[in-house]
């Protein structure tokens, strides 16, 4: 950030008075800017035994496969917005989203939270973000061709409930 | 926001090419600038049978009770921002954080995420955003001077999980 957003003048980054950790403040109208960190929100896509993953067709990971998700939009609920992606990015509609984890990765200011859900039958299309989506069984999914940690800890956290049942809530951290 | 916060040149509300929402886009240097949902981190501290809250000495809602809660920072994991209020708000010190609700208020773009914590022995000493800080058994919550809907939201569910038990996991949507 160089300039305020409200007034177009110049910032410093600065500890305002009363806080304890650096902002941007406008040198001329005073604004504090703050940063917070980003949702993502997506789901595990189950339909009979086997999931559905989408490989990207866009940077960063272009090629690689992920479980539908991305940045929670202002005005809507996590369970619209794994929803809305699931569709925009696979053309699946989901149902009966149950919540399955909650993922920080602090280094880069990201939360994730990520539902379990149902999926309805297809066809799947991929969306201008997918080259291709498939499903998968759990002994096949790509693990080494997998595009982000969060979606390689979601999977690891699925598959460990899958094998002792019932599906619990989980908190993890990941090192980006 | 009117200004682009990297060039300072004016800003325009416009839906980017490939988009499918209205964004602020640089009109010189064609940045488009993403605005999300803010996370608000907070607990429930529990101390034998009674939990804490705390009232509030700014606005909004001053003078009236809390649970530590507020803004989820960046480089920071939603456990650690939970914490942190606790101390911040309360001198409070927490530990044994349990994933206890995730509360959805999308008309103000907010994402509250609670958790269940223990609270150490005290004392307890109200923060500079708290007037007091108190003990309340369950049936003396100050129903008519909590804050928040989504405070009162948590503790409505966390009353339900006391009376059959156990503690599980929430969802639910507040209107603003």
């Amino acid at each position: 950030m160089n300039y305020c957003s409200d007034c177009g003048a110049s910032v410093s980054l600065r500890i305002p008075s009363g806080d304890d950790r650096p902002r941007f403040v406008c040198e001329r109208c005073g604004t504090v800017h703050y940063e917070n960190p980003k949702m993502v929100v997506g789901c595990i896509p189950r339909w009979r035994d086997r999931i559905l993953l989408c490989r990207r067709a866009i940077e960063p990971r272009y090629g690689h496969w992920t479980l539908p998700a991305g940045y929670l939009e202002n005005q809507e609920t996590v369970q619209q917005g794994a929803a809305r992606e699931a569709l925009e990015e696979a053309g699946a509609v989901v149902r009966d989203l149950q919540p399955f984890a909650i993922l920080n990765i602090a280094s880069i200011s990201q939360v994730y939270f990520m539902f379990l859900a149902e999926l309805e039958d297809g066809p799947w299309v991929p969306g201008k973000e997918s080259l291709e989506v498939r499903l998968f069984e759990s002994h096949a999914i790509p693990w080494r061709e997998l595009a982000f940690s969060s979606i390689s800890k979601t999977l690891e956290l699925y598959l460990e409930d899958l094998g002792r049942g019932p599906f619990s809530f989980h908190i993890a951290d990941i090192q980006a």
